[in-house]
Order: C-alpha cells, then sequence, then structure tokens
C-alpha cells in the first residue's frame, strides 16, 4: 500500500492531466479509501437556465468514480490504464447552485476480487455509482464501469 | 416555422449560454432539421492518457442532441423549457484526435407527435441519438432523453 496523497495533491493531479477539471473549478473535498467527494461551483458549469449543464454534471460524476479507482489502483501497487467504457445519468432536478459528487467507491472484498482478476486476467472491470448533490438534496444518480488494464 | 440560424449564430449561442462549451473549444459544424454536427478539438479536453476525457465525449454527445432539439422546437415557434433527463454513453474507443458529435435528430413524424403531446399535455419526452467519431472512426455512442415542458 502506497500512502494515500493529499487532497491536494489529487487536485493538483486532476487539474494537470484533465485540464477541464480546472476549468469547471472542480474541488477536491475527500479522497480516502471510504470514496471520493469532488465539489463544482455553478458558474463555470452553468446553462441557459442558470442551473447546471448537463454535461458538467456527468463529467463531474465521471470524475469522481474515476478518481476513487484510480487512487485505489495506485494505494494497491497498480498502476493499470484505467478507461471508462459506459455510463448513465439520471437527472433528478435542476442543480441550482454548487453541487457535489461522492462515489463510495467498492466494498472491500469486491475490491480485492477486482485485484485478483486484474492480476490473473491481465483487465478487470468495475462498476460503481456516484450520487450528486446540491445543498444535500440528491439532485443526480451516476453509474459507470470502468476498464483496467495492464 | 422561424428563419434556422447561421451555424455563427449557434455558436454564438452556445458559448454565451453554456460557457463550458466555449473552454471546450466546441465548433457548430452543422445545424438544421437533419441534424447537428459539433466538432470538439484534442487539447481542451485531453486526460492523463492524452486522448479525450470521458466527461468531454459525454458533454459534446449531450450538447448536440440538445442542440437539435433546441432549435427544431424554436423552429416551430415553440419556446419551451428543455431539460435532459436520462442519458447513456457507451466509449468504444479511446479518441486521440479532434472529433465530432452528430445528432440527426427525430424522423419528421415523430417530431410532428411530439409537439402534439406537447401542445396537449404541456411536456413531452424525447428520445435522441448521437454517434462520436474521430477522423471517421465510430469512438462512442450516445443516447439521451429530453423533455420539453411549456
Amino acid at each position: 500500500m502506497r500512502p494515500i496523497p493529499s487532497l491536494a495533491e489529487v487536485e493538483a493531479y486532476l487539474h494537470k492531466h484533465i485540464p477541464l477539471s480546472a476549468g469547471m473549478g472542480i474541488r477536491v473535498v475527500a479522497c480516502d479509501a471510504t470514496g471520493v467527494t469532488l465539489r463544482a461551483p455553478l458558474a463555470p458549469n452553468i446553462n441557459h437556465h442558470s442551473t447546471v449543464f448537463g454535461g458538467s454534471t456527468s463529467a463531474v460524476g465521471i470524475l469522481s468514480a474515476w478518481t476513487w479507482l484510480h487512487f485505489a489502483l495506485r494505494s494497491a501497487g497498480h498502476t493499470s490504464r484505467l478507461v471508462i467504457q459506459r455510463n448513465t445519468v439520471d437527472y433528478l432536478a435542476p442543480i441550482k447552485r454548487d453541487f457535489e459528487a461522492r462515489c463510495t467507491g467498492m466494498p472491500a472484498a469486491q475490491f480485492e476480487e477486482f485485484l485478483r482478476t486484474l492480476d490473473r486476467y491481465g483487465k478487470a472491470r468495475a462498476s460503481l455509482t456516484a450520487v450528486l448533490t446540491c445543498e444535500g438534496e440528491k439532485v443526480a444518480a451516476f453509474a459507470g464501469d470502468y476498464v483496467a488494464a495492464r
């Protein structure tokens, strides 16, 4: 296990390697084995209704789950290539202010199984979800399949 | 029927009302009753693998279908509020260069039915798809449900 990076380090990593995350004003609020929380402000993500653009909602969901899996893999000593294969987003309510996406990753036993599959076959798929909230209200639900490959 | 706006007008509309579309460098390549094509460059949408970030792929798909429906409604004299309800994206191949999303909208008869439902019930749902390509290769498939409400 490698040490879990600080929130500032994770945020700097995202902003450097995925510059759109900086343009969207994404902040890393939490990032550890129990989950990742990303926060994004309304202003850079606004649409013509003065609510959050669906593309931003979707992108923050995608990134929250990706970040959890990326750093969980790194903590376990893996440097696998990680790509998204498929995702679904349900937009439940207009987002009128800053919002958050929270991905709680996978239970430990399931993650261990994922790592075993990756070790054995050189490839493994993880299905992750994220809940998007605005001032405590659930505003969107994200589900994505990611594939790690050695 | 109102006149279809020029590509420059549509692009200016998107960049003004959805500023992230400007940050992503989205250009409007086609916009008429037969479909909308949006193009986006790699650079502002790049990820840590030097391919397009899934959030950008998703956002361009969302925007292509939204743009078609928004301008089709306006051309038909409707100023309905239009929101995305749900979407799915299949990421088929890494996107290594500039890419496009093409939404061909709905067949005329289906769009007429959509307008009749909107007139009668004040609300109607449209299911739209978009195909994302990079140098002619299909790289992602987008499907989204949008709801128009008077």
